[in-house]
């Protein structure tokens, strides 16, 4: 048995989410179904990230053990003439016998776009919020640099989060505004369920001028779900990379 | 009566182009619905751009007469309501009657995009057109500059163009590459029937070695579209912008 790793790059457009689920689409099933169709195997994949149903991704990493004897960095391109449009492998390579990328130290990072202007776009629609209210991009990034550092992120979790412990490391956090487009990028040790998605939604506060920047430092403080803001819309919310540390 | 003029942006993917059709679906076919049913009058919008199958465009002109009393900066926003997500009104002004963006001079600027590399990317699948062989994108550069000027694009007309003149000027010309991403920029009063996509396919075969740049003069002076290469494929074509010159 080898494993395999592979990097995954979709539009989730219509998925409802990475992981496996009865009753919906996943990006897992149809990853799953192209593998089975290229070795004959009933093969299930593992990620590294299960990114939530709408949520995008241009490299989430996955493993799956297999019999098969094609040459590890040929799977990408086997399983893409099986795979649909907006489901893409972007490379694959060998690892080691029970190696995971949910046991690596890693560093995630994310990318949260709003459209802010009157008018939607439809070229942008697919990966992009379109929110129609003025938006302060200097107020939002100051908001953000108080993500920077070691927090307790409860109050930026979903109440539904069953992580053992919620402190997270954020290295990089801040809003960029490039012509009508704001771009909440933010990189991190981990991060808990919704946790991009509820403060991009704390930052359309900030930005919208119903908070303060400097809100965030108490919000963290409070420990409270109901302190911060709404759960953005998945559609804005991109996973970029996943960096593994070296010999971790 | 009054003429109202419309920018309209689409992801043209689902569509056979913006003119109407007998049995397919057009972006103008679709706004001219939405129309009849805000107005209750069968409206036929009249476009500056008739843009081919599968072409995208962020602000295409178009125009119509209407005796509704709806304010003319409020249609955008009514459309909007009454339009699919691929095809939005960006603003909507009044003009004087039998004014007509085609008869205006005017600077139209499109995109080509190509994604170079061994992996298709799901998330710009829509406007980006993947080529997977090395591209020299500073070739590709230089062979643009050949088309900046007044020149007989003959050589970049498809053989369908029913255009009774085939000169025109071209101000800008250019190719550059962010990352994995080469984006043809290109400027001119006007093009013809696929131009904009032949010269992208020639631009190709320069950027993959197969022509110098400096054909591009020599294609241009014997005014054949064999000499030429091949029509780049429309989903990586956008209209971006048309600027109406004042008081033309």
């Amino acid at each position: 048995m080898r494993r395999i790793m592979l990097s995954i790059a979709y539009d989730g457009t219509e998925y409802a989410g990475f992981q496996l689920q009865k009753n919906a689409l996943s990006i897992e099933e149809v990853v799953n179904r192209a593998l089975l169709e290229l070795t004959g195997e009933e093969i299930k994949i593992s990620g590294a990230s299960r990114t939530d149903a709408g949520v995008h991704a241009l490299g989430n990493l996955a493993v799956f053990d297999t019999e098969s004897r094609i040459p590890a960095e040929k799977f990408g391109y086997a399983l893409n003439e099986r795979l649909p449009e907006d489901v893409k492998i972007q490379w694959s390579n060998e690892v080691e016998p029970g190696w995971h990328p949910r046991k690596q130290k890693s560093r995630k990072t994310y990318e949260y776009r709003i459209l802010n202007r009157a008018m939607p776009e439809p070229n942008v629609r697919h990966n992009t919020f379109h929110y129609h209210y003025a938006l302060d991009a200097e107020a939002m990034n100051e908001a953000a640099s108080y993500f920077i550092g070691e927090h307790d992120f409860t109050s930026f979790a979903s109440i539904h989060s069953t992580a053992e412990t919620r402190t997270r490391t954020i290295y990089v956090a801040k809003v960029v505004k490039q012509q009508d487009t704001l771009t909440f990028r933010v990189t991190g040790s981990g991060f808990l369920y919704n946790m991009v998605r509820i403060m991009a939604g704390t930052l359309i506060e900030v930005g919208s001028g119903k908070r303060k920047p400097e809100e965030i430092k108490t919000i963290l403080q409070g420990k409270d779900r109901n302190l911060a803001g709404p759960t953005a819309p998945a559609c804005g919310l991109t996973l970029m990379q996943i960096e593994l540390e070296e010999n971790s």
